[in-house]
């Protein structure tokens, strides 16, 4: 059982104290409570563990400073959709709103390789009126033979450029709790220019050691990836250990999922998730083309298939968009043969911004309708 | 080795049998004849087979009457596109024309159940301009105890009330050879008052005898429905069955591949897939939405799944749509719960419109950008 | 509901009439009649198909001449082990058993390419004690313009070099109806100096107008492997179709699933279904090791990948081995490299007898331990 | 390039050092030492990285104290087979040999529950002269609001009691660094009564910084399972990632591919990977039946179809066995529906013993027959 306050009632409050109270006194119930943050208002939820089928729905809304509260099913409890569940499907962070009724735009470099490529990409972005971007410090590679991303040592001096041209939110995928610890340091000596979302990359998905430490720490939002080998329902039951720690600003990535029927592309791209993430859960849906084609084909339209794949996303109602680009794609550590060039970036946003046009008259016109 | 005349050059000509003569005298060369009707005419193609890497591109191409030439590789030598080949991707029949550049739609029953249900579907379809249709008499079913479809027993009916109401084109599931014998009993029965494209299913995609046998026939375009469990590959070499004996009015369908990876939806969505075909294959691509998604899902946007997957496919230039409406869902024989309603019927085709325009906005953006 | 007779009835005697004159009365009841012939006996079953629901087993198992009567599910009705079930899991074709009791290795030619090869083959089997072998006739192939098989034109030297050296049954697969027609007529002209399984491939699993017709033949016994992209229990359901038509003498082929998850097999191997197929139906269980692991890999135990394979199917109870040798690996036309050589034919044997005794101990220690 | 020094030399040695001051002086090339605990000997195996090419295999062999050396290919560096790699393929950890040729069974509790399961599980291991088993404390579940295992609170009296009933290594999945601090000190308390072989359990095959962290602990072996939705080559690398850290005391784990392709089963069975496995690396191969069935379902043969399976196994020549078993599994809090019980502990040993000697039967039968 979710207890939403009203938005002006913190845990300071006269009302909290004596809700608290109350509950302490039943019998098998355990008390949690989060802190979400949107765009205007600061909104607490209780969460009651335990015995709950005992507790009358109507006496739980009677106490002073309750908005509403909403009886969960043992589905994605916190970031899950549920019954007359009006909680909000958004979150604010360094000025920029997440939420499952928007749009952002991450491009950027899939691994971090040099402060000239960092600051073109960045240089670009802010001349195209971007303000998020993408960079890869820690990389997590099938060899352990293989580069495995510059790692802290790249953390400054990208902090420093993100702070010289804009950029307020850095997507960055961590494999380690260490890594937080270092991104919070580098953001510490560098006087936090820009502000950045954790990543937990699909290899990850089911680290549920690492998701916890992460869902403990409520600074960074968190970009949390589906897991390509198991199911959708896996994928978000992973999501909750996130949210079940305290963290519920998290974005739900789709990147396609690994089978050879999705060949020739890396990938089966699964951006037909979109709606049935939405649905089932609160959590806005970020896609990430560049890793589900895996590389730069192009057919006789002359558009790149990962663009006709990101509009295959936006086109569905994604929410945010994590795209790999790179000055010079021959000469990227990682991945450059599914890397956008600088060039590249205009059309690309150009295309975005049709298809997100159509998605909004798709909106308007199913509305309309069915009203 | 593919020798692609003139338009005004047929096989009576002189300058056909002067070539013809010429081929007759070279060595392990076996010569095959297609005719290709398009819109506005009749290409006729020579394909060279066996040990062609011994003739002269330029000497084939000096013969009068002779276009020009492409020499082919192994895959998907009739319905491939290979270097500088430059043979049509369209063709047209009973008056439709399909082609890589345009968009069809058939809305139609899954499976014909009774007159009162095709006559409310075209009625429907006639007030919506449409002149194309979905229409299963021949049902695959998993279970030998279920319902197999009405078979022959319905066609003169659908026929009949297809040509009262300006229905051209009927798309009609065929499981065995003697559906089209019997489809051709039905048209003349009835004063062919409509058309007729095959459509293989997805359990029939390498039931090589059967597309052998459906692609000797050149009368009726067949639609091939791309393989569950099989490579794209696979399914493309598949349709070069048809085409090898001789019709190359080939249209390829993706319908979504069946694995638990793309839970809850009956079928992981496979419309990335649209460009790779187009750019492998001078082939139209058709989409199936209601086989992929399986459900009448909706999200919090009020659109159901199968309207957002229809336009995942549209927005990267799907060219053809084969959808289920019924005008009673729940009384359905087959698949009733993946069926759109008659009052949807018009919502769908805004619904397409809008994306179809953006895909052509987004065609312009990278036609003018790319220059 | 499953009436079946006692042995010594069939539908001349009065028995069987007067039980059909009662049936006949039953309102919304179908019967149907299927012969199953058995090493010893002939036995008659009867089909009571529709509303069941009302019968009463007591009453049906009171007529004369009845030996029991089994309720069944709609699970996999004929084939299908029900609740007291005690139908047989075996038949006779040709003096040789089928049975989920015992085992028979059909060692051969994945594609008949010469009499030559044919013969030697035949020769090796006959010394080492062999009755059966597998023989391809008419191959499915993925692409058009691959060797499709020698067809008829081979059948009559196969069948008389299987008539010289003993060979009771060659599996045959089969992908057309006329195939069936083409091997009658071969046998009959040769003076049937042979029997022919028809085996039913994994592509045409659920060609359900082919097993239909090959459903209603009764002379052959069929081999039907399961479908590489679908669900055990749609191949199961698959198999339903040529039972429900009147052919019992069904054997069920495990080969591997299309998945690159099998990698570096050809496919991932599947026999962990072996004691499933057992437990949920009738048929006994052919594995083909050739077509599961594709190639002629060995590790460093010198022992063939092929033959680790077969041995964990025998290990687990498998009736049945579908085996490619060929004279020459080299030059077979069809897939060469997965064939075994005549003088691993030895070995082969030796291990599979080794491996099916210790099946047999396995046996008797749970059949001792559990009593 | 890798230098295998001869057994009486270690990197005190003259011998060791003389080359190491060669080494030192080439250009482009770092070296690591690894060694490597037979059940005789320790081995010193000198991995030279970088600029190999340009080396020559027969000066470093030249010089004194060196036994052979390898030129290896990128892939699997350490644990891989290379041409004329000698390199030993087994290692004794706490009185246990693990090797590619011979086989340990561990069974016990997936999940500790109590301690007296665990001693229940314990004494009957015992009596049937075991002194392996496995024991889960740390349980990552797909639910974060699952039983999440009883961790650190539960080692102490798993060790002592593992003393008691002269049990040498326990097989424990760890999914935290800290873990592994937790059964250090656990040990440490309790005076060492046992040893740990730490597990990485399928949803942290690609954890890479566990991987990393385990493997530069070298007391103990690890046992490493394959990723579910990754091919085999990627979980091999995974498993470099130990190795290259130092630790090769690394056992492979097969423990079935997540798909729907292997319903009713919980997972696909992979066991057929076994010999592939082994002739890929240099690791004994372990299999865990109980998670790739899932179920305790049995055929008309009265056999579990886990043992059926474990069969598989063992015919082709697995090296360890895990396999869950729980004194009252209703009463287990994790995957008690496959658990064994124990009075079936007897016939699943001498299930195993009979398979075994079939194993070997076959190996003697391959190696007399090639040679």
């Amino acid at each position: 059982m979710i207890v939403i306050l009203k938005p002006n009632i913190d845990s300071d409050s006269r009302e909290f104290r004596r809700l608290e109270s109350h509950v302490r006194n039943l019998q098998n119930i355990e008390m949690r409570v989060h802190k979400v943050t949107g765009a205007e208002q600061v909104l607490t939820e209780i969460y009651l563990i335990g015995n709950t089928a005992a507790l009358s729905l109507d006496e739980m809304k009677s106490f002073p400073g309750v908005d509403h509260v909403v009886r969960i099913s043992e589905e994605y409890r916190v970031l899950g959709r549920h019954k007359d569940d009006h909680r909000p499907n958004n979150f604010t962070y360094n000025g920029v709103n997440f939420s499952q009724d928007n749009l952002n735009i991450f491009a950027g470099l899939c691994a971090v390789d040099s402060p000239a490529s960092v600051e073109a990409m960045m240089k670009a972005l802010q001349e195209h009126g971007q303000v998020c971007t993408r960079m890869g410090a820690y990389k997590p590679r099938t060899s352990a033979y293989s580069f495995q991303g510059h790692g802290k040592n790249c953390l400054q001096y990208v902090f420093e450029l993100a702070g010289k041209y804009g950029i307020k939110v850095i997507s960055m995928e961590v494999t380690h709790e260490s890594h937080v610890d270092e991104i919070n340091e580098a953001l510490a000596e560098t006087g936090t220019p820009t502000g950045v979302m954790l990543q937990i990359g699909t290899r990850n998905t089911q680290n549920f050691e690492l998701l916890k430490i992460v869902g403990r720490q409520q600074e960074f939002p968190v970009l949390l990836k589906r897991g390509f080998g198991i199911t959708l329902d896996e994928s978000l039951h992973a999501a909750e250990y996130l949210a079940s720690e305290g963290n519920q600003k998290v974005i739900f990535g789709l990147r396609g999922m690994k089978t050879n029927i999705g060949d020739p592309h890396r990938n089966i791209v699964d951006f037909a998730h979109i709606p049935v993430v939405k649905r089932l859960t609160r959590m806005p849906v970020c896609i990430d083309p560049s890793h589900s084609v895996g590389s730069r084909s192009r057919g006789g339209d002359k558009i790149l298939d990962i663009m006709h794949i990101t509009a295959q996303g936006v086109i569905a109602g994604a929410n945010m968009i994590l795209v790999d680009f790179h000055p010079d794609p021959s000469r990227a550590l990682v991945d450059g043969p599914q890397a956008l060039r600088m060039d590249e970036l205009h059309p690309f946003l150009e295309d975005v911004r049709i298809v997100r046009a159509a998605f909004k008259q798709r909106l308007r016109l199913f509305n309309e309708n069915t009203v």
